[in-house]
């Protein structure tokens, strides 16, 4: 197992140097916009104690995190008026992990609609803006 | 939320009414090889607890299913020589759950090898038997 790199973006986002479209903060987890979206409302999740991925995480992480990732996928269900939600996380590249701090993504569904490819390109922020403001009144609600 | 159908397939297993390749049971979850994998090695972690999917289940239901998801991939990873694990977990029929007890999805993947789309054909059980033993002996290791 590759050592935890303290610079990957993620780390970056939870000491503050990067900004992200926030909706979710406890002592454990912060939940943000997914800035490529694969689905309207993508969003991640991710423990603030630093872990590759789920195969060097503390099953003390993981305990903490799945309640946070179920708060999140039921008010992003809500918020975006989806018929359901694909949870996906993924370990090392050959799984499609890009990013090495370990997170969950939460893609919310609409019958009919296939998950977009990861295109690369970036969201417009006023949509990711305003679709942060759509999750975090579902998450208070 | 539609209610829980005691008589889905998962169900079955748990009450050891339908035959599975079990690969690991605690007091809280079981795991089994899927029978139509996506990849060499896709095993399946339920929780014993019934609940339909990640938006109903209790949070403490969440809390212990992780960490053997966690002890599964880790497995997995070694017993298939995987170079990574993909975890996936479906919410609803847009979201593409199939059957409804909720379930993690953890599927070996090797650099260069596409998922499989589900194919609705079934592995043969032998290679599910071999496999099944492969992961059984990670799991003890």
């Amino acid at each position: 197992m590759t050592a935890y790199d303290t610079n990957n973006i993620f780390a970056k986002i939870l000491r503050g140097e990067i900004p992200a479209h926030r909706v979710y903060e406890d002592d454990d987890a912060v939940a943000f916009m997914d800035v490529m979206p694969q689905a309207n409302g993508h969003t991640l999740v991710i423990p603030k104690t630093p872990s590759r991925n789920i195969l060097d995480a503390a099953p003390q992480t993981l305990s903490r995190l799945l309640p946070v990732v179920q708060k999140v996928a039921a008010a992003a269900k809500e918020a975006f008026e989806a018929d359901g939600v694909t949870v996906m996380q993924f370990n090392e590249p050959a799984a499609g992990q890009t990013v090495y701090h370990l997170h969950f993504h939460v893609i919310p569904r609409v019958e009919g609609q296939p998950l977009k490819p990861h295109s690369g390109t970036m969201e417009d922020q006023g949509v990711l803006a305003a679709n942060a403001e759509k999750l975090r009144k579902a998450l208070k609600g």
